[in-house]
């Protein structure tokens, strides 16, 4: 007996630097993966289809094209997406608010995103603002961080808003039964840091249903110490770009050493496979894929410049969020914190 | 005809966690580099005396010792250090501010050093708010990013002071003319980031001595695109023990990739000495030391866990701190814009 299909997921095709170059392999190689998932890819049908390459039936037929010529831009302000009623990003999200797709994935002006998706899918009852979730990776797997950067100036019942909604992730996502929560702040003491993050402390232990470990510290990031980190947008954007940077760096880095000399040059020849795994260890792209919690629906953005494997991992990220009803769970815990 | 010393450099020799057995041969690798300095070690006799080794006459006969028995934990309430007027701590920074050295190096706790300095050495006028400031490595060098967490929730005057400061601090000590300061920010649109961030931009923009180069994100710490980046305390702290935090995690990860099979084992072994210098590069801690600006004296925090060769690099930054008669200029400066 076929599977039929559990989630369908809408991808907004032209987002991204490498628009449908990226995002429709990514999308073939999800639907030849997962035999339960379907996918409408929205843009330019021409474009769409001189990628569509030689795919079998039993993925082709899981794929409905909605055309679109019309383009939201990096260069769009966010409050003029509204008006682009026919761009791809647009007729993407909306298939979630009419109910014709369980997620959308965009790597398009996360601005515009924002904007669009608060617009059309709306929040959930409760939620002041939907913060920006992602995995960074961490010594043997990943944690939670959020927010990344879609609220800056978070007062301490935002930052509690943020635990409660990344607890929730971390049980859905990686099915982890009781995940540890820390605040990120200056140092671990109680007395460090700003009234606002002291206060979401309170919140955090005095919430049963919330596994609270304390404050954690920029470092601890990578050290599997929480499952979930939660911090103001301002702070996690900075944390997370940092991260990148250092990556960038190391790479980089790798590449110049084992130039500099004969030696060097042979010894990095024997060293690729080894130190190509370790650069793609420690790059936050890997775990593309950031979530904006607290809608009545899913959305993941990926990283604009993301590659296949990349993209693929954003849609993977959607199809878990949406089949396991992540966005109900918060809707119902919110509701429960908020009475 | 001998060099008569022009700097003396009071330590606070059991701050930190390995005290002696670190501060005190870093002092003796200085003064053996540096013939026109002076140290004053100031802690334990005894346990001094017993790192002295078999320096040479030209070391030992520029080196003072000062008794102290007692000394300030890092579980010390930063109030507390006020009154243990006994510590090392305490009577190095004493020094300084009796005029009878020109800096003082310490790897305690930090709020005790914060408390002390400003107490005993005073801030300069029109200074609200002393930060830290330290190189972080880039792709070919360093930049100086500060605040790294003296202060939390600064305003837009206080980043401003900083901008001024830091400018300061890489013309002295890196002989750069006109050095490039950036704001951190969470893009690199005008429109982008907080209040008070937005508010700094414009005051650094409208001082003609500042070379302001905008709006810089996490990512660019790293790609030389700034000699100074400016920012709140908390934010510059999540940043740099993020970044510690990664390039721990890069040397756990190689050792762990070179270690999975024979094959690695053995690249390994060959590449060790170009992954050895990798690790270095990127390790935030061998740009050890961080100066506290805008007192009335120099004063530069050590990493607590810093090697002899990370301590080194703080006394060479107080060194060349004092020596340039850093505080001086950033006094002139800033009574200049407080105007």
């Amino acid at each position: 007996m076929a599977l039929l299909p559990k989630v369908t997921i809408a991808i907004d095709v032209m987002g991204g630097d490498h628009g449908p170059r990226v995002t429709v392999p990514a999308a073939l190689n999800c639907l030849a993966d997962h035999p339960d998932i379907c996918i409408v890819l929205v843009g330019d049908e021409a474009l769409i289809s001189s990628n569509l390459g030689h795919s079998p039936p039993s993925v082709l037929s899981r794929i409905k094209i909605i055309h679109s010529d019309e383009l939201v831009t990096m260069d769009d302000k966010p409050i003029h997406a509204l008006r682009k009623k026919h761009s791809s990003m647009y007729l993407a999200i909306n298939l979630v608010a009419d109910g014709l797709a369980d997620a959308c994935v965009s790597a398009g002006n996360t601005g515009a995103l924002m904007v669009l998706s608060r617009s059309l899918l709306g929040m959930h009852e409760g939620i002041d603002r939907p913060p920006f979730v992602r995995e960074i990776p961490t010594l043997t797997g990943h944690c939670h961080v959020l927010d990344l950067g879609a609220n800056v100036g978070c007062d301490a019942a935002h930052l509690y808003q943020f635990g409660v909604m990344g607890s929730i992730v971390s049980r859905v996502v990686d099915n982890k039964p009781n995940p540890r929560v820390g605040l990120l702040n200056v140092g671990q003491e109680e007395s460090k840091g700003i009234e606002q993050v002291k206060e979401a402390a309170q919140l955090l232990q005095q919430n049963p249903r919330i596994n609270y470990i304390g404050f954690v510290e920029g470092d601890h990031i990578f050290a599997d110490e929480a499952d979930v980190i939660v911090c103001d947008g301002f702070v996690g954007n900075v944390a997370l770009k940092t991260s990148e940077g250092l990556a960038k760096m190391v790479g980089r880095l790798l590449e110049r050493n084992f130039q500099q000399n004969l030696y060097a040059r042979v010894v990095g020849l024997f060293s690729k496979p080894i130190l190509h795994k370790l650069v793609k260890q420690i790059d936050p792209k890997r775990h593309n894929g950031a979530s904006l919690l607290g809608l009545r629906g899913t959305l993941v953005k990926s990283h604009g410049n993301a590659d296949i494997a990349a993209y693929q991992h954003a849609i993977i990220r959607a199809m878990n969020e949406a089949s396991s009803g992540l966005p109900q769970l918060i809707q119902k815990e919110i509701s429960e914190i908020s009475l």
